[in-house]
């Protein structure tokens, strides 16, 4: 076991700034760029229910501008800096962030800490910035079986719980999001005190504090960070089925959905070996799925296993399947539960165990083996509410799963019986 | 088509008092007892996310005092002055009503006026009444194998729309409501511009309305009505299957859901051939589909069609069953839903649909000939926004249904690609 993609990762330079803004550095001396990011805990499981795209929405519209940077200069300006900027919403993380030489460092601090405080909104802009969101959903999700299949299935998923929403909004309340929604939305959860400040670059973390201190710092914390009070899912009584069919589908799929910890939540130490469960199903020639299923039976085109930990309340394990010519999605999934079941009545093998841990460690560290890959990384964590020494600790906690582990796992969460299952088939037109 | 069964029902009094409560009476000379209630324009679906179970854990709380009546001494005053008091709890409506001697009645409107403003709650009885709900609960759900299975149905059936919680609420979250989450639910919902009044009894209108402005006209209006903003739901574009299982269940059975309008909302003026076309569906002898799947082929044991036109948002229509020994749910619904495709491509007979019709609006009128059953007709339709004289005139309505009626409204509803249907079958424990 002693191997090296089992060793702890570095752990980040961590502080708090006196209005309560957490900060977290991740010195880099590899290249004079620095990437720079503010993550709010707040994402669409923060929506009021009848506001599903407000999250998504106000994202755009900070973009729109403040007193200092008016009319949309807020890009333009990270850019004529030699730098890039993006942002993005999850169900529990907004963040913005950019790209930039370290030299202006500072100065896009003062920028984004103008924006977590000054934002300006037009009528005219949240109007014009609406049609923009109701474009996007209509070219990623509403032209989109799969997208539209995804989101049938989350909202069967979660009966309670805000996750079962949409992300980027059901369309009707996209239509209905007003400049007052977004901005009580603003006020209500953009605060210092519930923010993370991301640093990565050839930086110390004392001298982003101070840099930060003179920013961010500036603005009064005095709003206590929201409380993450959510719906939570009841006890699962029911397996549930979801068949919808499209005349744009092209090979029909199947996806099962089994409810699974995160790793920051109740349960989430069970995480380590929900990812290796999931690399050993997985969908990559070496996975147990696709030797059995495509290589051998020939009933699949595809098929493998995905684990999703890295939520705030709720991670998800879901095995998917594109069935081979000639067979029926449900008769694929049918013969992929049965062997989930013939899984966990067998304890796999130590050295084929050890083999998909190296994988998934291997890769997983060169995923991180850029300029903000691990402060990104750490952000997430942190603005999850988890701990940064447990997500340094992740290679180890991989390197001591044992083939029981799998087995213990893959019974207590792959259970058939409170599972939601969606097939998505071509519909032929009369 | 003259008949006296589809003649108009005779209009309430309607009056309004000046703090803008509604005021509906229904005089009935014949008997000294009159009914007495207060309805008021909230209920389940108006609670916030994460706090089900509040409308009806309120309403179990307004027997607990005021400072006039404390010490839950409001229920056995109504038994001394001779009379009986209940409330329930919908998705739209919560209402308290007494049936008493018409000489008491004003000093009954007082004490109802008294608990509209002056609730007293203490900790003590809050804390002792969660417990009453919980167990009440865990008697009429929890314990219920069917009970359950219509909640999962509910929860999956609406994807955004607040009637997909359970009215009782979900175990975790009743164990959360506090004195506050209460306190805070009535000062929002219980004023006199959000409540009907409804009397029916040997007294005119006139009479009733001098009473309320006595005794309900002395609370300030000063709340406008809360606005009903609740979350739609989106278009539907997949089937959804459901599966529960459990070894206390004796027959199996399925239930199949269709999105159906309610009278009040979108799509209302199809709520009378709704009605008709559960009629002629129906689960008694007459029923088409009694008569194919029991009588004739014998595949059921019970199988029915009911529609749910009552409330403010959305109606449902369902169609039922218990297979036959030997016959499984899944093979009873699939012969089920071909009937019904059959049923859509062929105009049922006149005479047929005429019998159905009569018996129809001929079982309405029986079940409103009593003291107070027309008034909480009127008082229900009253308190969903809906309009009394459409309420008057559905035996019309009735009355008016034709065959291409049932076939329409059939093709339009009750399309399996828009349904859920769920199977409750016994568990064989290993």
């Amino acid at each position: 076991m002693a191997d090296g993609r089992f060793s702890p990762l570095p752990e980040p330079f961590m502080g708090k700034l006196s209005n309560g803004m957490d900060v977290l550095v991740v010195p880099d001396r590899r290249a004079p760029v620095a990437y720079h990011g503010v993550y709010y805990r707040v994402g669409a499981a923060d929506e009021d229910a009848g506001k599903t795209g407000l999250a998504h929405f106000l994202e755009h519209l900070m973009f729109k501008g403040t007193e200092q940077f008016p009319e949309a200069q807020f890009s333009p300006r990270v850019a004529k800096l030699g730098g890039k900027d993006n942002a993005f919403t999850s169900a529990d993380i907004t963040a913005y962030y950019q790209r930039v030489p370290i030299s202006v460092l500072e100065e896009v601090m003062a920028m984004e800490a103008d924006r977590m405080t000054n934002l300006r909104l037009d009528e005219d802009d949240v109007v014009a910035e609406r049609d923009v969101v109701l474009e996007e959903r209509s070219t990623r999700i509403d032209n989109s079986p799969a997208a539209q299949f995804r989101e049938e299935l989350n909202a069967v998923f979660y009966r309670n719980h805000p996750y079962g929403r949409p992300l980027a909004g059901w369309r009707k309340e996209i239509e209905g999001l007003s400049r007052e929604d977004a901005l009580a939305f603003y006020k209500r959860f953009y605060h210092p005190s519930n923010a993370v400040l991301v640093v990565a670059g050839d930086i110390s973390g004392q001298e982003v504090l101070a840099m930060a201190e003179r920013t961010y710092g500036k603005i009064l914390g005095d709003n206590p960070p929201p409380a993450h009070v959510r719906p939570q899912e009841p006890p699962i009584r029911a397996t549930r089925i979801l068949e919808m069919s499209d005349p744009r589908v092209g090979n029909p799929q199947f996806s099962t959905y089994f409810m699974a910890p995160s790793y920051v939540g109740e349960g989430g130490e069970d995480g380590p070996a929900l990812d290796v469960l999931a690399r050993r199903l997985g969908n990559d020639p070496s996975g147990l799925l696709y030797r059995h299923f495509v290589r051998d039976q020939k009933k699949a085109l595809s098929i493998g296993a995905a684990y999703y930990g890295g939520a705030r309340d709720h991670g998800v394990f879901i095995i998917y399947g594109i069935p081979a010519e000639g067979v029926s999605p449900e008769e694929l999934h049918g013969q992929v539960m049965a062997f989930l079941s013939e899984f966990g009545a067998k304890t796999p093998s130590q050295d084929r165990v050890e083999v998909d841990k190296k994988a998934l460690a291997g890769a997983t560290l060169l995923a991180l083996d850029s300029v903000g890959a691990l402060a990104q990384s750490y952000a997430r964590t942190v603005t999850l509410g988890g701990s940064v020494s447990q997500a340094a600790a992740w290679p180890q906690a991989i390197g001591a799963v044992t083939p029981e582990d799998l087995v213990r796992v893959a019974n207590k969460y792959l259970d058939p019986k409170t599972s939601v299952t969606g097939f998505l088939t071509k519909e032929e037109r009369p």
